[in-house]
């Protein structure tokens, strides 16, 4: 089904659009021979990657946030980028489908040629969407796309796994006394290196000015100074496509700003290293859940736990026990 | 050195201060033989813990925690409560000693017989300090203490870890503009059930009620709303002793709420069974760590990760095979 990792990678290199959408195939397999693959590929590719801005967004519900994305998306192809947008959606198994499964929603974008657009992998975890979603950041840097976005739809703990998989991370409300905010959860305000206040325009406009400038004083008070970045409150009409140049102008200035100050380069590295214990501990995990003594041992050792009769430490070690006295790996 | 867990258990619920100490010592002891024993007498103890509020706290520096905690801790314990105070601070070995460490700044409440005051175990990481806190607690609570008060020093993830274990969690801050917060880390306010600013006395006693007024004003637009619970700003001044009355009342109202909801219970399952699940990753992660051959590939895999020439996926891939592919433990 798959051509050898190496063709692919050389195809992918050439900027062959099939060959992405098949690396990416690739990647979100989770069959062990197609893993295997997908790190070849991985190890081809890396050298070519990396060279890109990676920004997050999530938004409030009814924020318009696939409006805001394709006119955003537009703007930046116009300025002569490749724009690669990545969803993580880890609801989508359930949900039937993430939110760029229709792609009607970005009819424009979707139809350009500079961007790529890809929906969340279905069937996975938090973590196996976040793993999945870093290596396709990777694909697409290394097929010559230069500004990779990455939306979420803020289910569970998605938004702290996106931020932290970027270089910045765009926040979209949406007008209103601040009653609108119920929809944000706890501390994705504080993620935040960029606010955006959408719908700016007709009835909205004014409204949208005040929520700026509410926003402004609140995160005065409550976000701690980042010496080398404040954190910007801006409005715009993803609809009339006003405020959207402010938008890009604000990622590049961050990005260079970060630039200036090494924080770029090191916060990657720091990415790319929390990344690889946090596969370490996600594929340790799962190799224990998978073992058949514990998983034997373990609905009597949880319910133990939940209803208070058995330590959790204890309840630990006996699984861990049971995990380790077995036969060691044959792979 | 110590006595067997059987009678330390029976010591324990009998009330002996001194047993109380040597509970915990044990439980923060590393020996494998002393965590056998800690989990023997934890298997005791359990059915008689559990019966406690436990409230979690922590503060901007300069905050008055040290004096905050002494007029709160005597004035829950003259309504005939027993007080424990823990502390989780993953610093004090190398800052040479946690907050609690100098037990003359709580001079009054240290003497007090109805208190126990337990300095941070030192020599761990910040999942180490949590693990023995959390096992501290229920020690404590089994031998009566009913009001059980943890704080940090916030330093790293420690704010985290000590919400993720208490009924609440209180943030103790101080009067000014705002400017004041510098010292706050992202995502701390979001964690707090209820903010209290101190220092409510003399000079600052206007300043603090607009603080208050301020914070509550913040908290609106970014604090999205509990159904159960709105977070209160109070304010106090722990030297005057003035404004205490209202802080216990508060922690008492809000452990009557979530009792009454059902949500008190649920949340002490989920968190034990979170606890279960960090001790299992923990050990995997500190056994894979102990591998001599994993010991041995790490610094290169690390290298090649951070200056971007290794997937992180491929590194974390060979690790665990590394580690996998050793003999079974024989323990």
């Amino acid at each position: 089904m798959f051509p050898d990792p190496q063709s692919l990678a050389r195809a992918l290199l050439a900027g062959e659009r099939r060959a992405l959408a098949r690396a990416i195939t690739l990647i979100e397999s989770t069959r062990p021979d197609h893993r295997l693959a997908a790190e070849a590929l991985l190890h081809e590719v890396l050298p070519h990657a990396g060279r890109s801005i990676r920004v997050g967004i999530t938004g409030v519900p009814g924020a318009g946030k696939s409006t805001f994305i394709e006119a955003f998306g537009l703007n930046v192809v116009e300025r002569g980028h490749r724009l690669a947008v990545l969803a993580v959606d880890p609801s989508s198994p359930r949900s039937g489908g993430s939110i760029l499964g229709d792609k009607t929603r970005m009819e424009e974008l979707s139809r350009d040629q500079r961007a790529f657009i890809r929906p969340s992998p279905s069937g996975c975890t938090l973590g196996g969407v976040a793993r999945r979603t870093r290596e396709a950041m990777l694909v697409c840097e290394a097929a010559g796309f230069d500004v990779i976005l990455v939306e979420t739809v803020g289910v569970g703990q998605s938004e702290t796994a996106v931020a932290d998989m970027v270089d910045l991370f765009l926040l979209l409300l949406v007008p209103g006394g601040g009653d609108e905010l119920q929809g944000i959860k706890k501390g994705i305000v504080e993620l935040a290196d960029a606010i955006i206040v959408n719908k700016a325009d007709g009835d909205l406009e004014a409204a949208a000015g005040r929520a700026a400038r509410d926003y402004r004083n609140a995160l005065h008070l409550l976000t701690p100074a980042n010496a080398a970045w404040m954190v910007p409150v801006l409005t715009c009409s993803a609809l009339a496509r006003s405020g959207i140049d402010q938008v890009w102008e604000t990622v590049e200035t961050f990005g260079q700003t970060m630039k200036d100050s090494g924080r770029f380069e090191e916060r990657r590295a720091e990415q790319a290293h929390a990344w690889m214990w946090s596969e370490i501990a996600e594929t340790l995990l799962q190799t224990l859940k998978d073992d058949p003594s514990v998983a034997r041992q373990l609905p009597d050792l949880e319910a133990g736990v939940t209803r208070g009769f058995l330590a959790p430490g204890a309840a630990a070690r006996q699984l861990v026990e049971a995990f380790r006295s077995r036969a060691p790996s044959s792979e």
